[in-house]
């Protein structure tokens, strides 16, 4: 197997649309390959399996995100709650620009695919480790700066911001609008800051 | 169509097993069929079509979490915080009956439908906004009492609640461990008990 070509990409790029609008089992091959133009029979050139591209997928997905995040998080010229505030604004805009219609593709593959493979449920779950790590750094800055509370853990604020961040992304997608996104931030930031 | 007969209940609680195991793409009519020992070609007398059917799933479930959760948050015999944390715990041990497979049937549809059908997402909407409103009053009890927080709407912070439940849900079956579900209650019931 090629493991980058322009075509492995062009693939990983259609496929990660596709499977954020329409989930991972309603997405089929030949739907991926027609939508990239790409010839039918020359998948399983770049992939081994379905598996394989969706954890290609995943991992596409997931890194372009860290990069993403780790941009806001670690960002030392801003203060921390600043920072967890913008991050919140950079995926509120992305859920505006589709219509509130994806969500986190990470988060709907959690969802759909965990109990049904352990490949891909790995991988997501290594993707919300590191999102959470990140988020726990700033988040212990925040404490260090005095914003933040110190009477709770770093780690476990900042899993439990990212779970209500996940819950309210689809609430969100429930009522095709982000007004859910910008009430939980207010109440999340009644209850993590300093009083 | 029959509204109402021991096969079409028969085909909705498959149906509810099986999409809350696999989501609802993945979950074929004849599949379901099978697994009730329905005959194949009955499907149409008792429901127009899948999305139908998915309707009278959501339906179904919903209820079902509706009377459950109905009967702990308003049991007025217990303080309001600790019927909040006896809803988590019913939850939790339906996450470990089926090893944290499953989740939440409402929330994986959620993902899954809610940009694809404009009917199933007003059901699942709607279920999240009864068991929203349920969780308001119980937790609009718990200040009357002063046990929770009067400085933030109880609606909100019900809204907020449910939103974390979900995604701590998520990323439980992402390790296929409760873990994230009790880190969640502890962080949160320090978040929104009075100090």
């Amino acid at each position: 197997m090629t493991n980058t070509s322009p075509a492995r990409d062009l693939l990983i790029q259609v496929g990660k649309t596709m499977i954020a609008e329409q989930g991972y089992n309603a997405t089929g091959i030949n739907a991926v390959l027609k939508e990239a133009g790409v010839p039918k029979g020359s998948f399983y050139h770049y992939f081994a399996s379905k598996e394989a591209f969706g954890l290609a997928v995943i991992e596409s997905f997931a890194e372009e995100n860290d990069q993403q995040l780790y941009g806001v998080l670690k960002d030392a010229s801003r203060p921390a709650l600043d920072r967890v505030s913008d991050w919140l604004a950079v995926s509120r805009g992305e859920m505006k620009r589709c219509d509130h219609s994806r969500g986190c593709l990470i988060g709907n593959l959690g969802q759909e695919m965990s109990s049904r493979s352990d490949v891909l449920r790995d991988a997501l779950a290594q993707a919300f480790q590191r999102w959470e790590g990140c988020l726990a750094d700033c988040l212990g800055e925040g404490q260090a700066e005095g914003s933040v509370r110190r009477d709770l853990d770093a780690g476990a604020l900042a899993a439990f911001v990212m779970a209500g961040w996940q819950g309210a992304l689809l609430r969100a997608k429930t009522v095709r609008d982000c007004q859910p996104l910008y009430e939980f931030e207010q109440t999340l930031m009644a209850c993590i800051r300093t009083h």
